[in-house]
């Protein structure tokens, strides 16, 4: 029967702009008497990410513009984070009922660009990495050359979403890791071709690394084991462009 | 460190209407060396309970309306499927771009209402269960009744979603789990409280499953063990309220 495991890394210390992740992952798996296998997928909450590259920007330096400051009156806000998510933006998709809901420049949906002022330091607030592919990437090759073994790497965020209340993690970079399974080709009990059946692979790892991961960056990293998810997805894979999209 | 299990359920049989869903699934689970354990959560595939429940649909007993049969031409699909998702439906959400999007009595927003002629006999389309918790409430009870463990019951369903790329297990019918995790009360790492942070525990513990489970019914249950779900939620708290949704 498939089997899967899912196991948050706890211990990891406060992760400081230059940190070296693979090494401080590699030695919370060591502490908890873990080691790598191949196929193990590490997802990765871009909180820390953020972080090791220097993705914390300080608030002081933040004029606001009119939008950002009459936005942030009427909700209490703090202008120079209604500032940032702006400038993170390249388009607006809601600004309505208290929310702020932009496409990033990497293609994302989500609330304030993915700013966060929780978990930073304070005065600072942390944007999403630059580009969650390459950080994938560059974790993925340095746990390779630390301990010679392939694995998938998965950065994420968690997201708001329509319709539906509560977050969810999805997948914002990938490396050695399916984005999607596409059950097309097989056929159903009966035989017949199966239909728009096309699964987020990547986005369901990331949501099920949520359940052993906690908010308060305690447990940032967790390990996936059992499953068979190789491959060489980019995470823009799993972003439906304009011409499909019906809640632009 | 924190640590889930996740396990696929095979050997399930083809099931009929008026199937004991709970017979079956402890038999599966015997058959592959398991038992229940307090606190274990078992996601269904909605598939299974839809059959078990009688919610298969002839098509030959569907008139299709004008706006059904144009629909279905333009697309090329079965007329009489595009009329019991609009006999499903209380509102259209979108009809675009080759997509039905409904709201269900459930208040589920969904593709087609959640019609599904896939793993269906030939001839006849599944709809979803009527009462989703309700099924679920059953589930656990018998479950119980039988093995004398207190589980949590999930019933999946695979969605589509805006923005981002293939379709996600969501949670649309519960017992004894909880909907959400309501972080608000905690704190981040530098002692200031988390805002934001209502997390969807129950679609991502259906999420989850989804990796361990097969879109063509051979494994239509997965055992979640090892977290702590707990809890009297039902699925309606899952779903956004129209007056704070922005995407209607």
């Amino acid at each position: 029967m498939p089997h899967l495991e899912l196991i948050g890394l706890s211990g990891l210390p406060e992760v400081e702009a230059g940190a070296d992740l693979a090494s401080l992952i590699l030695s919370a798996l060591r502490d908890g008497g873990h080691a790598l296998s191949p196929g193990d997928v590490l997802v990765v909450t871009h909180k820390i990410v953020s972080k090791a590259e220097g993705c914390e920007v300080p608030l002081a330096g933040l004029d606001p513009s009119p939008l950002a400051a009459r936005w942030a009156e009427r909700l209490g806000k703090d202008p120079r984070l209604v500032e940032l998510a702006l400038r993170q933006a390249v388009r607006i998709v809601r600004m309505d009922k208290g929310v702020l809901i932009t496409e990033t420049r990497h293609g994302l949906v989500c609330a304030n660009s993915g700013v966060d002022a929780s978990n930073a330091r304070p005065g600072y607030a942390l944007t999403l990495p630059v580009d969650p592919d390459g950080s994938a990437h560059r974790l993925r090759e340095a746990l390779r050359r630390a301990t010679g073994v392939d694995t998938g790497v998965i950065i994420s965020d968690t997201f708001g979403r329509p319709w539906r209340e509560g977050l969810m993690n999805v997948a914002i970079g990938l490396a050695g890791v399916r984005a999607l399974e596409d059950y097309r080709g097989r056929h159903d009990t009966f035989g017949r071709p199966l239909v728009a059946s096309v699964l987020a692979v990547a986005d369901a790892i990331a949501a099920a690394a949520e359940l052993v991961m906690r908010k308060n960056l305690r447990i940032p990293v967790a390990l996936v084991r059992g499953g068979r998810f190789e491959g060489d997805s980019r995470a823009p894979e799993l972003l439906r462009r304009a011409e499909s999209d019906l809640f632009r």
